[in-house]
């Protein structure tokens, strides 16, 4: 995008003279131009060029709801593997998956674990659980008072839905649980919020139901994030009660696809994903038993315009690996805390936007939600091929070292 | 980029008839014309538009060692904040931190965290524990096999290191530690890794070491990564013992620019963070007890060119907030295991390199290490700019609730 | 208890003999003998001497139902701290609290803490939450089976119901929550177990319901238990959905209090929580923000008769510590899983039957549920008195500690 | 025990006349008399009896270093399993193990699983890891003087080591690891002691080499006990680095055994393990990974003495089980955190020392550590023994559960 050279220098020099600050700049020029004057003056400040960062590809007013201080964009690699045969309940077909990153092989390795997949007839993938959380935390004076909130809000259930439903279009209050902590009490909402990721609609339908709570009980309102939602950290209460969705995907593997493509045996990646996905995450007390379902996650929710901050809750998952009696490979990964949505947020840019067209998941769903559960249901499969192709890489070195092993 | 259409057209065909498989696609053509041809494959198999990703700034072939499939670029919003004190032990200036990110409001509040810390004289940075680890995982016998490794393991740290050191011409092996858990043996080799991330670095020279485990051991190597190194899953044993680097912001924000500017007091920030961010993540089960210190890592990640999945371990973050005796507020943030660098990986692409420079920690430090801890030590203050924004943003909306409390 | 002498030769030697083994001897003789018998059997292959250990204070018959193999008891020491004011919904009384322990020191410390909380006009204390758990696991044949038995589980409450309380006359379902890890569904019973712990109660109703599951569905069960009961594991389930009774403790200690009893202060005690407790724990990766609450919940668990093993659940707790407005002490203490009963398991034996009605608590109470409703109010109270007691001799060597510090 | 029934009217008449206050009777009285005194204070205000708990087998002034306030003692069933084949580096041998209980069955699983056991001819047992820890924190100024301190502590172990022994004739001073949280510094000192549990050793000496850190540094002691050590709390830092004795204990029951006495098959046993033990406890967010352990681990503590608190840690145990390559069950369990002592604390009371003496480890060890390691060795088993007998239960039924399914 380019700018006017004169006015750029003008407001450059406006800034330095402290007269405008860098958020104001919208206030006096095109998104754009602002653009190019906070360059400028970046520029200068840190002696460095942001030539690449300036060559960005759409209007900048188009970001304005996802960015402040804008400066350009980070342009991040982005490919596909697949396509990978799905069979899902919102998405039953066959799709390229869009993945960026920046760390190479790993869309070699996914690529593998979708083609491995499709000689199994494809994977199948189910939303087991869905409900978008906030959690504030009141203050109470005691005890006894916190029970009284705790019976109270048993009691008040539907005011409480009244309150927060009347805040949105498509959320719908699920179910309000209380946790007590001395004088603190924690209610965690949980939204059905069909398409949308959900944050901010959660958060502005719950401040409805806190102000129904303060306005009626002596409880006062301390935050309208009590970190038992839990956003954005490492928390066993979503691993264990989930987020967003929880959603797991898993193939047979014939025995023979295994020795064959694989050069391995589904009982050598069972034994890996124990001593290592199981046994060793045990051992380091972690939320996450799983090879490196953080690796495509993080890809996926790049691509397609997700926070990239819930990579966190994303990575909160379980693969399982056994021999079946038929000798085959069955192979899962149960991803407890998803937050996916296909609209809102950063889903709506325009490279973004079209990644979630290439899954053809963009938009809202028909039924509502059925986009937001196809794309959890992509990802799960995405991350499938990554612990599968992974796990079997282990095995084949294994299964020559162990051979070496016994030849020695 | 452009390539030549009847070039594309051609080699979709081939692709299409299945003589190419999209990864060979490098075989027969340049990476931007590979790239062409991969969107049109991708845009007839899913009905898909895909002309912003195909709009992107750089040769395709600068990628290369990033990712492979490669169709185009994502664009993600990139902002400035600050500029913002340093007072770190490897930055110690005054510097504008990029953000990239699609989540509006971020970058505003974490602006407004920056201008407090400036009134405050700036923000305290230290990294007070460095290096990364990788734990291969090796089968034995039995416990009291398990027993014999881990003792042999002792003495011979120096033939481990001497194997480890020759992959490698900046990493050095600082410490190998056993953990057994029945007949499974994990060692968590511990490195050095100056400037960069190091997790390749790490990889091979581990995989040098384990093979002078299995030469002279019964121990059959399972996996070069036994789970609890750990990479990209939520485990305390990062949180605990830290990975990557362990680094602390913190600040002393007067009495006055508390009450004035964030319109709240030391008092009510400090109970804020004690029931949201300590109680309320002590009772979720939680590794990370802060507000959302994840926003600026992914946000940062994303700009410099980290592993964006990393921002996993980058939430294990604890944020602490009192009222100093003499009634002003100490607010900190430690971030336990921030796995970053300045070289290799994303840090050479175009944009993420110009990210780099404006916080002048592009490339190699002088030490060796020095731009790692520079970029960590910047982290961790936009860190800490977010958490006290957040949190006064809270204390804030509080007292006024308090206040109307108060007022009926 | 003594037994014929000749007897204990005569059987002693069909012992040695190989003729009867040592958990047959009940069928050939009385519980005191076989007792002996034993005792003799161990002492001359460990040339020990098990004099004390037979002199025991009841007829070995009446431990029947509680251990195999009998060969006397261990006598701990058992000592009342109070009484003690307690303000409790289903315990509201003075008592003395009996504990039982071997830890010198401990009923010293919390004798203190309970003398404080009278002078505060005692401490109150609530069940927040009660119901005893037991998940069992079932395997299906992949994810599309698991998300239909979530489904039929969601539909046929009412069927697992009626199965499950059928084989029960006091116990009631309160919930089912299904769990999906791959192929492995985890159905979480929860009941209202009245006065009694109810492990037992809620195994056998839960193998009930089990049949129904295995007889309408698909699903094979594994394991009665699946682990995520969680029954005597540290697990952030238990912490944070509770087990058996969720209680907390609390109590508003006037400054001058603090300051002449404890020789410390309100923020003194708060700092030390917070930095101790709160810090601590989070930096390591606990599930229990507290200094010591699992040495009176154990001492009261083995005086009471309850099962010893569950004092890990016990330790699930957290403490909490403020300075009130008016500048007293706010402290309180939450154990999210306490498993207690007064009735069955080791709550008829002579020493803790007693101990029992030292708390007047002991058999069922009315309402049913309201004695272990207050033996949980109970123990809260002691836990609290606990904790207070050890904040405040920390608060006050800290005290003294800042005072030379600030000499120097 | 009996006491003067005079002497006792008389004391008591002044104890509730308020003179004397119950935990001074032993300035006036001797301990029995006293311990009767209390007895009858109690049984008054409660309206209950007390004479079993009166009826205590040893003069009342032996258990003054382990309680205060006492009125009698608690009897707790005691049985014996085995013998059992422990073929450990401290204990190599036959033993009855001793185990006090209220839990019907319990002693009979374990009996079963130590005839299985003796049956593969023994189990093997190793302590991997011993240590025990104190961490006390510290409050500084701000992580750049937080950090000074981790620096000086590295410089200066030589001096803390000092200090610390010379406190203590068998502690020794292995290791000082320091954490920063904010201005928090907590240092984690890790002790050999020997066959001491240690908790007081390592208190003691630790105080001393605190006194040195507070005059040479500016740091401030807050407490002894910073959680980090982590005593008495569910943490991941102790399951993943260890407490006390870390020890597994590991046996290979061949085929036919398992299907002959245990009526399963080692594949069976496997699959139970992965999905209950492994599976369930990864989704429940467990520290331990494991069917029953905290059973005889409680079990074995109370009737050796052991501090019954300390279970909570006992329970961080990993169960694995595995068919090996020639059909056979491999099976371990290790535990972490075992944290015992054949030396102070309870040991010395006349049935607990009994108890040590029938595994034939009372008293201090030679070389000195030896006997403790033989109870963790002993201890690790039974726990064995336990996992072993419940897990072929569940696969007993899980088989015949299976050949119905079959059969339909």
């Amino acid at each position: 995008m380019t700018a006017d050279a004169d006015r750029v220098a003008d407001l450059v020099e406006r800034v330095d003279a402290g007269e405008i600050r860098l958020h104001q700049l919208t206030d006096h020029t095109d998104s754009d131009t602002a653009a190019a004057v906070r360059r400028q003056v970046v520029e200068t400040a840190a002696d460095a060029d942001c030539e690449a960062i300036g060559d960005y590809g759409f209007p900048a007013a188009v970001a304005e709801p996802n960015i402040e201080n804008m400066i350009g964009t980070v342009q991040v690699p982005l490919g596909v593997v697949g396509p990978v045969d799905i069979n899902g309940a919102a998405l039953d077909d066959e799709r390229y998956l869009p993945l960026a990153t920046t760390e190479g092989a790993l869309l070699a390795s996914v690529n593998r674990g979708c083609s491995v997949i499709n000689k199994a007839g494809g994977a199948t993938a189910r939303v087991t659980k869905a409900g978008m959380t906030r959690a504030p935390v009141f203050s109470v004076t005691d005890v006894a008072e916190a029970l009284a909130l705790v019976e109270w809000v048993r009691d008040n259930e539907a005011a409480l839905r009244e309150a927060a439903e009347e805040t949105t279009n498509h959320g719908e209050l699920q179910d309000v649980t209380p946790y007590v902590v001395g004088n603190n009490v924690y209610l965690r909402f949980q939204y059905d919020t069909k398409d949308a990721m959900g944050m901010n609609m959660v958060t502005i339908a719950t401040k409805a139901a806190c102000e129904v709570v303060e306005s009626e009980t002596a409880a006062s309102l301390v935050a309208l994030s009590g970190n038992l939602c839990t956003d954005k950290k490492p928390a066993a209460i979503n691993a264990v009660e989930g987020r967003g969705r929880s959603v797991t995907a898993d193939v047979v593997v014939p025995s023979e696809v295994v020795v064959e493509t694989l050069d391995t045996t589904p009982e050598a990646i069972a034994e890996i994903n124990t001593r290592k996905n199981l046994l060793g995450s045990a051992k380091a007390g972690a939320l996450g038993f799983n090879a490196h379902v953080a690796n495509p996650v993080a890809a996926m929710f790049l691509a397609t315009g997700q926070d990239e901050a819930q990579v966190v809750e994303g990575a909160n998952a379980i693969t399982t690996a056994e021999e079946t009696d038929d000798g085959d490979l069955y192979i899962s990964v149960s991803l407890a805390s998803l937050e996916v949505g296909t609209v809102g947020g950063g889903t709506k840019l325009p490279t973004q936007s079209e990644a979630l067209d290439i899954l053809g998941v963009g938009g809202g769903g028909d039924p509502a939600g059925s986009n937001a559960d196809a794309l959890a249901e992509a990802i799960a499969v995405g991350a499938l091929a990554g612990e599968l192709s992974l796990l079997a890489a282990l095995g084949s070195r294994h299964l020559s070292s162990a051979h070496e092993s016994l030849g020695r």
